[in-house]
């Protein structure tokens, strides 16, 4: 290595305490690689514990190395491992599970309960210079997708499970609440895997017309709270009642509309975090059999968000709309935070030699 | 036909006015039979149009014949209708659907919107001396099975419904809220499909008696508000989190805890009609990736419920405790009510000639 | 109706005894409509009954109106029915099933042993003037879609069937063997379905030029018996085994090459006819638990294919090489039956009237 | 430990070349823990590798220690392990997965191509005093579960994996083709399951007496060479086609049976292993849309077949017909291999002490 290898890191110790502070590289175990990070999209959840220091039950203990939307290139290799040589590109699926318990075995390690996830405490995230990491959870990265496109794999994670488990399909009408970061992915997503009527609902404008670029059929501006009115708006958009909602806003109001609004033997897909009890009108799902659905992160979803954006189904890059150096990471989260310029994905470059950075100035 | 063809019905005049009369006997068109009916279970929606004049939206707008668990003799059949004879003993599926739909095209025929379901306004029910009925709606039982079981067919169906929808499966350990009549069908059911542990619970413990004798590995009387206790005490007695949870009580609460208690990736199915909203953590759902599901009715169950009690699988007949002929139907009303002596199912013997009748008495 | 009102039709009296005639204009059922046929795409069913007189079991019995890839204009509507007026464009499913049976019930209404399918023997075919048919497989077109692709609904039915049954979902490597028709409609299918890799292989290589154009990733022009060689070409290719493989040859060749080819947990999906018996390595498929299925035409397809060609996720047009005049109709089975010009889809006008109608010349 | 504590294991070092010798007692790693085996089934692939050196591409390269249907007694824990202590009794699946690949990270890590299977070369198998094991695929045994039936959770595990991939569930009617200890062991399985209705075949008349014993609800002596007369049979005495037919015997006769006999929209599950290439009437099972599966060993299974045996499910006792001590292992070869005395399961006892111990004289 080389005088370029310090490991600058940005580590949260409190709220709105987040330090640039060197790290010492850590060695990388057997199964592991060391990897040199490049990219790190930021996340709402990073700017939430930064401003709360918890995420429902998850509370920050000590001090924590933030972000979980990595990619860079493997510079060492533990002993055990032969898919991954130094200087490949990888992209990192960052919560890597204990892999002995029956969730494990069934293939639903996301939901083991000693998973390690970047940046969920106690586990540091990899918003740093190096980061050891399980070998078998890095995905080599083709020539043709980036270090940006490779960090974006992992929001585009979420929007794959989201939609797997609402079962979206080839003649999919497909209603999404929420037009987010996380509502964005999913149009994307939806598309890719076949739904042929997506419409997007915000209560900001702005956010639609950037949902309509990259591919929604139709828009609704939700300025009433008549939830009647508004399934009939949706189903006139739609031309039919959707079989499938995504509701990404995590509201109250958003998941009661989507119950209202989805067809008979349809499903209401909860992505965005909602509050602890929400009144919801379960008998209207229960008489149409419209299931309930939601989902914790995202398991087996690197391959396929890799293969999609390999092969152009999607292109994830226009999502980034801001880039940062790991040195002005304060301002980075500054933006998250207020969205002033309307950010949707935010971009930070941790390596000063990162051949893809391009100033967002 | 004979002397003994009058067609008594129990006609629904409106709240508590409830008339045994006469009415003219049906022809069966092409595709239907004509049904001498001779055993009618009571079912609790029966007792609710008795009492409320309507069920959410059906509302009783003209007289109605009451009655949708039946089973019967063929006496005629229509000119099309080639797979039955008369002197054929039957079970009577009481939804017929338009058949047209997608829904019906797709086999989900239980929610076409046109369906037509006895006792359900406007169609009249077959609490009745003679029903014309779609001919492929009425399923032949088999020497062994009685049209004591081929009534209780009914209610086995929206247990079987239920259990598949819930995906209980070999080893499934399922909870079961609520000892009534369906939570009981559903613990036969779904110790059939390979369930290795059942809990199930309810506020009255003469319910649970019941149960334990049916199957239930285990039983809960429920004493307390505090959910986090219960869901303790049914792990313990489980001896793990139950992998699919069935809620036939219809209360929040019983939701509540539903959701609280099921593990990772499992489900909770909704029997039980619940009120209009309800206040539930979906979050916790959401978390676990625990899926919420309702049913309406069922669809495709007739065949499976005539094989489980032809086979033995099940013994249904222990659940029938009260029996009276139609003339007293009144009474029978009364006690299915009251809730007197702890009915469980109360069958209605719509025939003189019924040589399946055996007084209660 | 007007003097336009002769109803010429292609009725087939034997092999190669093809001959137009008049047939009276049938009266609609209740559930019916009558409908002015425009657009009929040639199948290789038809020819081969051309030549043939038979397909495996189904042989004819008597003059039999060819054609089922049919679409028209609703003239006349039977009393029973209201979704569709006289007027509507539509694109007719070909096979009525009798509603009533399991099959019927559970929506696998394809493999009804009643079903009655067009110019499958004893049943008239829609090479016809006017044509009654069961108004709920009857579907309306939006302005947008036209006869034609109205009438290619048929064949994409195949494939969304195949593709279905065969579970490609985003991210699918999909290996397709012959590049035939079918073949290439799948190629279609199986992109719009999510599948990022598909490499599609023939004999011959201008059918594989028409694939590269429509989408396939990769194509392998077959020239050596030895299988082995060719898993590692396609493995290669598609820089992975393909998880599924649709095989459209009927070859038993095809069929080995697909067991051997595909990824464990993959499906092997068999859409071309093959002989009554072939010798297949099943071994190789459980070693790896890849499943064998096929399909027998298709079910609840036809909405799913109209909304796929209503919102432009394909292109179906381009698969239209030829078009006759039915008068011209000899001419035409000649083409199909020559492969002269290496026809795709030869498509009948049947109606003088059709605004769609452009001459081949 | 004690003087007990030799570790007298049976090694094959060629075709017909079984010695028994002591071997070292191995270390438990990190993550595993040291049993002393106790009971051990003898399969019939340990007889394939005495007398054939082989099965299929594996190949005996070097001595390998047989037997892979293991109980015992945990009598050291590795660092790393939490949930078993010295002292309980675990059940051993014998094939522990890399943990790394997506077939792993997706569940079906019974396909994972670096598993470790005991007695398929180069690993050695648990015939032995001591064996060292992953402790996650160690299964605790409750009180009420013998060693022996511990034992036997391997066999079930295969009627487990075959019966939830052919999808039995309640209500199938089921024709199992070979009244092996495979075969037997699908009845019990099938049963706990649901199926109503389970038909098993043999050409050995004895063999299927045990069948009705434990479950069958009838059996079919095959003499006749017709496979359409054959048929007929089959849906005589189940009355109705099978919805599934899990296949035993590994024949071409068999497995062509099993696709003639099969109900449209079934499967058929390939259990017996097969010769390298077999003659199929495929397009008989396209046209009802029958699927062909296969299955290769198990995952996930332990825990349910645990469940099936501790809650009394299925008494699987009854299948262990001799028993031998290890030092009478060439008694216990012979026995299986000669099939004198019609022998199900043969349980050997490698521990001197095993409490479980009763001879079979």
């Amino acid at each position: 290595m080389t005088a370029e290898d310090r490991n600058l890191s940005a580590v949260l110790y409190g709220i709105d305490d987040l330090r640039l502070e060197e790290m010492p590289i850590p060695e990388p175990k057997e199964n592991e690689v060391l990897v040199r990070v490049h990219c790190m999209g930021i996340c709402g959840s990073d700017v939430h514990f930064l401003k709360h220091g918890r995420i429902g039950s998850y509370t920050l203990a000590g001090p924590m190395v933030l972000g979980h939307e990595a990619s860079g290139v493997v510079v060492r290799t533990g002993a055990a491992v032969s898919h991954l040589q130094p200087g490949d590109r990888v992209a990192l699926e960052p919560g890597v599970p204990c892999r002995q318990c029956t969730l494990c075995h069934t293939g639903r390690y996301n939901l083991c309960r000693d998973v390690r996830f970047c940046a969920c405490p106690p586990t540091h995230g990899a918003l740093t210079g190096f980061f050891a990491h399980a070998a078998d959870y890095c995905y080599k990265l083709p020539k043709n997708v980036s270090l940006e496109e490779g960090a974006m794999l992992e929001p585009l994670s979420v929007a794959i499970h989201a939609c797997r488990r609402a079962g979206i399909t080839l003649g999919s009408s497909v209603l999404i609440i929420g037009a987010g970061p996380i509502g964005l992915v999913t149009v994307l997503t939806a598309k890719a895997m076949g739904a042929t009527n997506i419409l997007i609902t915000d209560l900001l404008p702005h956010r639609l017309e950037m949902a309509k670029k990259i591919g929604a059929t139709s828009t609704l501006h939700i300025r009433s709270a008549d939830k009647q009115k508004t399934v009939k708006e949706i189903v006139s958009l739609l031309k039919c009642e959707p079989h499938i909602s995504i509701e990404c806003s995590g509201s109250e109001n958003g998941i009661c509309l989507a119950v209202l609004a989805t067809a008979p033997t349809g499903v209401v897909m909860l992505v965005g975090n909602s509050p602890p009890e929400v009144k919801v009108p379960l008998i209207e799902a229960s008489l149409k059999e419209v299931d309930i659905r939601g989902i914790f992160r995202y398991s087996n979803t690197y391959p396929t968000a890799l293969s999609m954006v390999a092969s152009g189904v999607v292109d994830i890059k226009h999502l980034i709309t801001h880039k940062y150096p790991l040195e002005k990471i304060a301002e980075a989260f500054e933006k998250a935070h207020t969205g002033e310029d309307n950010p949707i994905k935010i971009m930070i470059y941790c390596s000063d030699s990162n051949e893809n950075f391009t100033s967002h100035e």
